[in-house]
């Protein structure tokens, strides 16, 4: 084994945060949501959005109902730019949606940016400067006081560019970049002199947003250090406290959902988790994952398809199959056990109608995000029966006895392992009807029954045996048994009939019915099926198809 | 926006945890690694692993180095019984491996599991039965003391079964599956049970594994329900805590780091996540994240594109373009200050040299994980000056002054604009030599420089102008600025060199030098490039560069 070099990495700083009250608490309320698709996102993108990409986003954003809209770094991107002024020049932004722009605090950026804005009825104008103290010393080479100068300069430009679009309503937002590299006391500080040079009030706040830039460290230190900020900078009155997660430890969720319960107000991330590296925070998952414990998410989910379609089409990249409530795998259960107990699971609600989602293994109903229950069930060669008997009952109406289910389950089961390969619905079918509904030596074709004197029936059924149509007759104390009796006269064999059960189709156009009967010939125990639209014809039939099973079997 | 069916929905419970010491640690050591690929992770493929592909997964296993590996569910697979004996029989378990099987409590489940281990020098039989509230209620229809009976009842079975296997040593591993969904006081009293049963001691701990077998809710509530059970659980000294996190909310790994925190042990989990539904916790991530900490994973994690190759091969599922450290893009930068700060980051190491990673942007230095630094840099229309700056450098050795990267990097931004593409390394050395070193009006063949008497240089430089070869001569304080009274006096251009700069090429077999000049052509500020093994050519070739392009733009 090799040993990897360990010494080149420190771990990071934790917070000495006291009467920590973040793990007290829940989430429950939605944050501002803030999409940063097509700005952070696209940014990260092997191919960037075209015009006609960036639409299709933006349409999809709009109809989610994000109120916050990233739209680009117009001083940085001519594409950028011209994409704002499209949105603007044709009044494409409805009302009660906002912009944002980014901007680097550089003069000639600043007035860029006034123009690419100019005419919205509101707008963010977020200004951002890197504030680590790696950065401070690798890429700026400046103390404190020189990154924070650069921050207070373009605020106050800001400042002075806003009377100069006086149909604009100005938000401003401030972003120390690289703030989990930041020392507290310094983030404290410069946002501090941001927000002296810019003067928020609580009619008119600023936005104050603490980027993940990097994801460094596990989730509750980020938390820890929201909390911190919440609880020490100045003015809290008067800023919106906004997080922008990273998710360079596949912690980026939970990071959000941390720093949400630590004072934070406002995320920014994109759909399903496009962005820089790993991506930014995914905003479907985390509404989702309110949506789970009862919050409303304050966000349109009901179509997570049309979502992914059109995240597909934009990015150019796709949904991985097990990314949560996006992926197409993440409703499927291929287990055996748990086949069978979401089968109970969705029997118990039905019965109780309490109206309560209660299903194991499944933490939300597929169809509340427009799924259908088709993919929760597959079949593969670690199913076992439980998958099989879901499916036959789901797609076909019938309700397979307990023991049934697992005769016919080592029947596909030995597919399975044979071919190694996933198993349809189709070819459950296929199996289903070679198995039981084959006609065999024996078939029923009609039958009269009546009284007898003592009691019992009289049967004369008209079958078809090894192809020759013929009369038979029977009597017992029901049509089966007469039919039980008939088969032992005419052709000798001894059925003897263990169990019974019959129901009524519950799909299909037709109410047919479905008769199982559970049979012993010669010492062994055989299923039969019958369906027909006449009950005591699908209770021949399946008796015939035990017959019919037990020769070929005895043939074999 | 339609309305979503909130209230089907509750929050889940939280936990009443006094004096709560998780926040308060940091993961200073890997836990124990748990693989459960071949199980967890194989019954949830669309198509399980066969057995060539079983044994590369194995053989990925050990190599990476893990010490327990749960190998199937033989007594409800018979390719996963076969696997096991596969194993066993060919003698390919390595010393200090031990082999994990799983089995429901049921006696025909336990006898057939040790027939399947049979042989075997060390294996973990893991028995687990379903105790969560739901579970108990819609698919058992049993009580508490009914579930825990269960569990019991297989726990004495195996004990039972011990001494017919005298070669193996069996450890006994419990799991009281659907743990998030189970009430602590049950899931503590269930434990006990089993642990009374099988009576583990300090020296031969047992294993209790707490699974979230669905993930229902932020993660530190897993933390809180974790660190109760460390607290509060009987024989804590003769158990191993084990975890088995699912990722429903996308919070898996970050349950898992916070649930280590707060007392776990050991960690069941898959390569990059495969398994049911949304996956099993991805191992790779959590090592990885430890080990940019400074914390030894203890899994050999050198190779990462291996995984990547391996796993996609096993399962025939794609590992994401933004998984971390994984994925192909998780080392990407597009952005242009981005590129900017890894190439000051990267400067910065090689000056100060101390041995630490601290390049912005990157959490882990690629190389160590097997990956090279030619993903970190890539250049789209969002890139900017940096990106292109640093593809020149590393790949063609030039390290072009601030403000030619401005210069250059603006017919790049064009090119990107324009076809809203990415634009390769290859393709920016293409449009690089288009603009700065094809032959122009200008071109040097030779020159000789002699020192005159005022203690200037006489340059005498034999040039092709329009194609027709002349020599041309002039004088100055060395030889640019005769070249440059050469080409005043020869083709009356006004050349004014405002800037110069020279550097041997970092790459490339020969030493060449490149030279850079900054030259104001009629009014213009242009820069020229030259590139020869001889620095006095070199030098000329760049103003005959800028004056050629001075031409060409006056034409154009």
């Amino acid at each position: 084994m090799s040993v990897m070099p360990i010494d080149k990495y420190r771990p990071v700083q934790t917070v000495a945060l006291h009467d920590r009250q973040w793990p007290n608490r829940v989430i429950d309320r939605a944050p501002i949501w803030c999409s940063v698709d097509l700005r952070d996102g696209n940014q990260a993108l092997i191919e960037p959005m075209g015009t006609d990409r960036k639409q299709r986003m933006w349409d999809l954003l709009v109809r989610l109902g994000f109120k916050e809209i990233e739209v680009g770094f117009p001083a940085a991107s001519q594409t950028d730019f011209d994409f704002v002024r499209h949105l603007i020049d044709n009044d494409l932004i409805p009302d009660g949606v906002t912009v944002q722009v980014l901007t680097q605090s550089r003069e000639e950026l600043i007035r860029r940016t006034f123009d690419a804005i100019r005419g919205a009825k509101r707008a963010i104008v977020h200004l951002y400067n890197s504030t680590s103290t790696l950065q401070r010393r690798v890429v700026f080479g400046l103390d404190r006081d020189g990154i924070t100068e650069i921050a207070v300069r373009g605020t106050k430009l800001i400042k002075e560019l806003v009377p100069t679009v006086p149909e604009t309503e100005i938000v401003f937002q401030y972003s120390p970049e690289s703030f989990t590299g930041t020392e507290l006391d310094y983030a404290r500080d410069i946002c501090g002199a941001v927000l002296d040079a810019w003067q928020p009030t609580p009619q008119h706040k600023a936005i104050l947003n603490l980027p993940a830039t990097v994801e460094m460290a596990t989730p509750n230190v980020y938390a820890d250090q929201i909390e911190w900020c919440h609880r020490n900078f100045a003015r809290r009155d008067s800023f919106v406290l906004s997080v922008h997660p990273h998710n360079d430890r596949g912690t980026g969720i939970a990071a959000t959902e941390l720093a949400l319960m630590a004072g934070a107000d406002r995320v920014e991330g994109t759909l399903f988790g496009n962005g820089e590296r790993t991506g930014n925070v995914d905003i479907v998952t985390l509404g989702l994952n309110m949506f789970t414990q009862g919050v409303n998410p304050e966000l349109d989910l009901h179509d997570v398809g049309d979502i992914v379609r059109t995240v597909e089409y934009c990015n150019q990249l796709p949904v991985h199959p097990r990314h949560p409530y996006g992926g197409e795998l993440v409703f499927t259960a291929f287990s055996g056990s748990h086949q069978d107990a979401i089968k109970k699971g969705f029997a118990a609600m039905e019965k109780s109608n309490s109206g309560l989602w209660e299903v194991p293994y499944l933490p939300i109903d597929p169809q509340d995000i427009g799924c259908s229950y088709e993919a929760v069930i597959r079949v593969n060669s670690q199913s076992g029966k439980g998958g099989v008997a879901y499916l036959l009952l789901t797609d076909h109406g019938l309700d397979l006895p307990r023991k049934l289910q697992v005769e016919f389950s080592q029947v596909i089961q030995k597919l399975a392992d044979e071919t190694g390969k996933e198993i349809s619905s189709k070819v459950i079918w296929h199996e289903f009807e070679q198995e039981y509904l084959v006609p065999g030596r024996v078939e029923v074709i009609g039958h009269t029954t009546l009284p007898t004197g003592r009691g019992e029936r009289h049967i004369e059924a008209q079958v078809r045996i090894d192809g020759v149509e013929k009369t038979i007759r029977g009597e017992g104390n029901g049509p089966l048994n007469a039919f039980v009796d008939a088969l032992k006269r005419e052709i000798d064999i001894d059925v003897d009939i263990a169990d019974y059960r019959e129901h009524a189709l519950r799909s299909g156009s037709d109410s047919s019915a479905a008769t199982y009967v559970e049979a012993q010939i010669g010492g062994k125990t055989l299923f039969g099926v019958g369906i027909d639209s006449n009950i005591v014809m699908a209770s021949l039939k399946a008796v015939a198809g035990a017959v019919n099973r037990g020769l070929r079997k005895a043939a074999a």
